[in-house]
């Protein structure tokens, strides 16, 4: 069973990610992201909904273009989870493989 | 050279899209899908992508677990083209066919 983050863990876990921010208003987080082009900004969305789904846990997100904007909380604890920061970490390394 | 839409041409062509609606305070056009869970959201939203790369007129998009709602507008004309009813209508016919 996921369970919220506790305020040591959350603050921990967000130090270790770069470029997310906590979003306002909610206990959630998010990060833009910019690529070349939209091929580009959808392969990696292409590459993020593979993990997502195989996590069992998905985004909220936008695109326009070639950008990619990505929130993430977790819905049934109706805050950030442990998962929130594992699909974080794993969002940013496909985005730094791009 | 894509064209802003006359005002008949734009009405004449709102109303042959079902549940396309006028955005409030920009000429723009959006309509929300539904599908049954993330994979078949993300399916409809890879064949759009490709659609839309193909015209080389890209949505303004986003998505939450099962739900993608979509903008259409022309960034080069600052509202609505040709090019934003041809391509509600093919992701229409994407939408449908799911």
């Amino acid at each position: 069973m996921v369970e919220r983050l506790k305020p040591e863990d959350r603050a921990a876990g967000l130090s270790a990610l770069a470029g997310w921010h906590a979003c306002e208003g909610r206990d959630a987080i998010s990060k833009s992201f910019r690529f070349r082009n939209f091929r580009e900004a959808f392969a990696f969305m292409t590459e993020v909904a593979l993990v997502a789904e195989k996590m069992n846990h998905h985004p909220e997100w936008s695109n326009v273009y070639r950008s990619v904007d990505i929130t993430l909380s977790t819905h049934d604890v109706d805050g950030l989870s442990k998962l929130d920061l594992e699909l974080a970490a794993k969002i940013d390394k496909i985005a730094n493989r791009n």
